[in-house]
């Protein structure tokens, strides 16, 4: 027998392209934002707008955060090859792993593992904060890093975090993951010892997990959002390049050492 | 003197993220879109609405193809490292080259090329037409393609290229390119001796072209929108996997020869 | 004070290029070998000859295994991006992780960890089978797996093992790591109940290790094996394309479930 | 009818595994070094040994420039993302594009066009130099550069062509693209009106063509040995990190511009 290969994202015949069991010309474009169509393509189903808009806050959180070393990749690598803009946008999402876009997915991964463990979701924010006690606690004992706090240069305020709280709040989409990320935000010091911020990047990973995100797929909506920021960098190199400086600075700089 | 690097994206300090000029989280945050950002921070420019909805429908209408290579390469890529969502997102990317996403950056650098070429923007269906004829006559001549014209399977009327131009048309932005791009759909025949339909990704390239966007970073937002589609083939496959079958039809059916 | 960049590895002026502190022209080119130019840049040492030969039948047994994932999304991106090879090459590369080539890296890292934690390097086969045997009951005890341990196809013995064992011992540097790899083959079905082959990938990972490489590099000599088939894979392509038919056979035989 | 996919590369059973038709662990392991491996893979011919060492000078010639543009967009990447060894990899040759490394292919299509339109092969310097002569003249003509002549640091003679010339010359490989190549290097400055160097890179390529390799792929000649080099530039970045301080020295000499 054949195999066969099911999907309910896109197909097209003759006449009428498909999507979503949606007829994309008539039914989508210019009636469905970019934003929608990315919530309702990977949870295939169409969400509310309240929804949209608390997941383009978050992808608006993350699009840019100036010369990161995935921004300066995407930009030497057009210095480079650049004939192949994909190259370059691959080369700056490529940096989009553990350590500088993980927090997202790893904070999203963490909360719902507690939330997964618990016996009942809490129903106030005393439950809550009992329940992030016991985690940040488990945490601790573990020698495990709780994801989502402290920030290299936000030290006291993540100026995203409360806007995002507000927004998922307004729209009624405050929730368990969010609220038990707050607690750990308010009971962390007993345990650790010191007050760090609730980060941007984890509070985002709260969000999205309250949009009932697949867990496993937190970081691609951050790579979404960097993709845009990436095209924002590439269209400031293109008007005011600096890749060859960059690429000068650090050449002119090196210190040989011979190997013995 | 040390060398500086000039940007108007993002930078931040202790308490604030700047963006564009923009505090990040007071200003942007829930405030603006995800579409919206993405031109603004590419134009350097806060887009009109009308700018956005034109946008976005681009965006819709490039996300998702059905099983693709680049669809097809995504998940197999996932398959092999599965730990490394960035990875995946970048090899389905990287096959969006000059084959299958090259039409949208090709059809609005060839119209530009003829608008800027022209003694003067013409001010009439008929003006543009005759425009329009001279630069497939040239083509023809050189014997060039005229991207985004013809279509592999739809091979009278791409559904995607009427309602392009109707939203454009609605808001006001149906400007040069598009009109040269029209103007092409009716003239052609006359030379080429048969007729194919405007494309929709050749449509695409005459939008964003229209809109002021950079030509030589329209791939670029195609790229963006198939990121967005990426992410919806990627949770499918989280859902129903079929990169293993595929691999497995392929390996299954391999013939060895064996070299002379 | 300007920021410095220490380097020992390729740097030059107006008349000489240096690599490694040698004379590139003058004392690598035509003399030294491309394997063992690798192994002299990551290891910043001179390798014997000894050392040259077990690295590159490491990198013949991992360059190429026929119509893996990775190759067919290599070939996939080659079909939709013709104008950038190294795209094609880049994506074959990116599905290089945990799952199909990561066995190398794992097992190398494993063996150093329990020779790390020995009291003392075994002396004979006695000693390494004690070793080994504690080691499996572990893993068994933790719910680990063993890397190296079994292979899909090869369900009985992997071909490349014994000679990779037979290539290091000509050699001598049959170190610890493969004696220790060697007495997992030998104690682990009295503690899973069941005889596994010793893969070929999880050889190459201890073979590696002995040769000193740094253990969180180990991926990186399967990748440089793989980016050479990957250019036999995109040859083959050139002279007997296959990446469109085999996008075809998954578009043609794609079901369409349309969302509820 | 099924699809049916041929190769003649790898393929395995449950005993044996098998590449190009042979037997790789008992032909091939141990007795053919990596770099004639790649050869045979590509050229589905086993290379003479002194294809192999004029291949392998190519390959150390090109293996590692420093801190180029690439290697400093693969450390950065793998600042990012360090559980990623092969998104590091990738991004570092998705710079290996038109301008940092697509001489080597550039020069090789362009010899080989220059042969492919001569009426005979020429058979001394003097036919070479006329033939090298109209094609500067007409690539003047027609204002292209002639790729392969010049270079940013070595501006009088690049230190690896005398040397490449040499060993291709003692191989009994110094064919008709080097031989064209080395004329274009005599009588370049009587059309140009200055004197520019035969660089390394240029003199690659011409060198590959000869050794009959696929125009098309030799840019994936300089990927590959570039990929041992970033394997390097990667160890020293494990032993000696520089990525962040050059992410600093960016991010602290930004200089912000708020857009109008």
């Amino acid at each position: 027998m054949t195999q066969q290969y099911p999907t309910s994202l896109g197909t097209s015949d003759a006449d009428t392209i498909t999507l979503l069991g949606q007829n994309l010309a008539d039914d989508l474009m210019g009636k469905v934002g970019f934003g929608e169509l990315t919530l309702w393509m990977v949870t295939q189903r169409r969400p509310t707008q309240s929804e949209v808009r608390v997941f383009e806050a978050v992808l608006v959180a993350l699009a840019d955060h100036g010369f990161t070393p995935t921004a300066i990749a995407a930009r030497l690598t057009y210095l480079s090859a650049p004939d192949s803009l994909q190259g370059a946008l691959a080369a700056g999402l490529l940096g989009g792993g553990s350590r500088f876009l993980g927090v997202t997915e790893d904070a999203g991964q963490f909360l719902a593992g507690v939330l997964a463990e618990a016996d009942e979701i809490p129903v106030d924010d005393a439950g809550y904060d009992a329940l992030a006690l016991a985690a940040v606690q488990r945490a601790r004992a573990a020698r495990k890093f709780v994801p989502g706090l402290g920030h290299p240069v936000h030290k006291v305020r993540d100026p995203r975090t409360p806007v995002l709280i507000a927004i998922a709040d307004e729209e009624g989409l405050r929730g368990p993951h969010l609220r038990l990320f707050e607690a750990i935000g308010r009971v962390h010091p007993q345990v650790l010892g010191r007050t760090l911020p609730l980060n941007g990047a984890g509070t985002c990973g709260a969000v999205l997990a309250d949009l009932g995100l697949p867990l496993s797929l937190l970081r691609g909506f951050a790579l979404l959002a960097r993709a845009a920021g990436l095209l924002g960098q590439l269209a400031e190199e293109q008007r005011t390049p600096i890749a060859n400086d960059i690429y000068m600075s650090v050449d002119r700089n090196a210190t040989y050492i011979t190997p013995k």
